[in-house]
């Protein structure tokens, strides 16, 4: 039995978690699962809406072609209410990692969307580019969403232009779901499937947390905890180490700073050391020309070493 | 004796150098080189200036963060004249690389640069942030631009509110040079220098070619030449070949393809194997997640990797 979660960017009342249950939060993840964590000021340094969104779009990019499983948003910022970057960040990256037959219908065109035009194509496995029930394959794994209920089953839309039934499925119209083609002659059918039967990569959620870093630690489990800074210890000097341990790891954090304030800052504004809540606190980038190194293209050298050194 | 070279964004008629001379194209380059060569195309699929300078800025960005010497764009698209994006690509990656102070200076507000305000600074020690002549040291280098000539020596602008005198050099208004503060105390003098003398990363020329990448290749000599490409042979396969060549190199190119045609394609289109005309044809993303790689991503993945691997 799987299970699904209907809310739509509802606010989960006396929740710390800002939800964001279009992507799959009851979806078992892969074995080894990738999760990273990034501060919901990220694009506090960008005055307008358009460079955000592209800046957001760049980190949705670099999650899908490293195959992360999970993108968390905290607030780095204690003093300021940092609702609105936290609600901006996780909607554009959902909206992204949703395919395009069902954006429209599972978002509505907030403000925070208005620029999602410019945002690049994420070309995953779930996100087809046929749109006709012929090209349709039997076996063919697609994301959907439930359009109409009958007495005995579902309709959803799989993106084409005739709707699929799943028979024996009981589930509230607006689902977004995992199916599996099972018959193509006469009336279209499928089944519910998880997204780890693919065995292909099949994008990521995402959480938006109205807490600090260090209390989502305490909150969430992950086996291996990465922080990476300019600060931190030469990549090569730990690798050994960090191979062992990712290794043996089910889930894997990889924590990001902000373009403003790194790691250590981030920590210490909640009284903690950076040190003391993660395993590692590794520099990727040795003799960095420049100064400062932003969060989007840290994201994209870091996870491009992880992905060589550590995952093959 | 250090040359210098005037001309600002000239078409030097006859030539296939799309001349972007506000760098240093006469300066000694340090002794590790090491250029990226990018399509022109890389922006074609981006409708929108804005869009497109900021992608631009990401390639700037990657190429400061990784200690770029040199950026070659080159005509990817035989069939169309790809003069505007070569323009378009050069000027803003030229733009970007000028110390803020000598911008509006060096540069015509063309329509090239209409976004060039949303351009992320690059953060390299020659774009000091210190603008009065107060905070100046002795032995600090600076880049400048001469503003007036006397009788023994010229006067440039090193970004504070007071001209510095260069005894006894002869150098046309407009020229950009290098120079190192020797006196601050009553009229401030400068001497001439040459970037290595920093010890420091000092920014990328920029060279935008009316050729193709087989072309190019023939015409400039690279010690060690590497395409990167998802068909290319995976990186751990060819790690050590690749170290062995690189620790003794002295210029190093890195080819990236465009966001529609790989390297394969690309120099097909001149009649040419991508294999018989560089030394490496290398995969850095083993199992991407998504099924392409833009250009701006494949450059931040494959130089950190190139970064870490190659140059520690």
């Amino acid at each position: 039995m799987i299970h699904f979660k209907a809310c739509l960017f509802s606010h989960l009342e006396g929740s710390n978690l800002l939800s964001l249950e279009v992507s799959k939060e009851f979806r078992t993840l892969p074995k080894e699962k990738l999760a990273i964590a990034i501060p919901a000021s990220i694009v506090s340094d960008t005055p307008h809406l358009r460079e955000k969104t592209f800046k957001i779009g760049l980190i949705g990019r670099a999650a899908a072609v490293f195959r992360v499983n999970e993108i968390i948003i905290f607030m780095d910022r204690p003093r300021q209410k940092q609702e609105k970057e936290l609600k901006l960040i996780s909607t554009i990256l959902a909206y992204m990692e949703t395919p395009q037959y069902l954006r429209r219908k599972l978002f509505k065109l907030t403000p925070e969307l208005r620029y999602a035009g410019i945002l690049p194509p994420l070309r995953t496995p779930h996100h087809p580019l046929t749109d006709k029930s012929e090209d349709l394959r039997i076996g063919e794994i697609r994301e959907a969403m439930v359009v109409s209920t009958a007495e005995k089953g579902v309709f959803v839309d799989v993106g084409v232009e005739k709707p699929v039934f799943i028979p024996e499925a009981r589930l509230k119209i607006g689902r977004r779901v995992t199916v599996k083609i099972i018959q193509r002659n006469g009336i279209l059918k499928a089944s519910l499937t998880k997204p780890e039967e693919t065995g292909e990569y099949w994008g990521y959620i995402v959480k938006a947390y109205r807490l600090g870093l260090g209390q989502i630690l305490k909150k969430r489990k992950f086996e291996l905890k990465i922080a990476t800074s300019r600060y931190g210890k030469p990549l090569r000097e730990i690798l050994k180490q960090l191979r062992r341990k990712w290794r043996t790891a089910k889930s894997v954090l990889v924590i990001f700073g902000s373009p403003r304030e790194g790691l250590y800052e981030i920590a210490e504004q909640e009284g903690l050391s950076i040190d003391e809540i993660v395993d590692f606190v590794v520099n990727t980038i040795p003799k960095q020309g420049t100064k400062t190194v932003r969060t989007e293209e840290a994201i994209f050298a870091s996870l491009a070493l992880f992905n060589f050194l550590l995952r093959t």
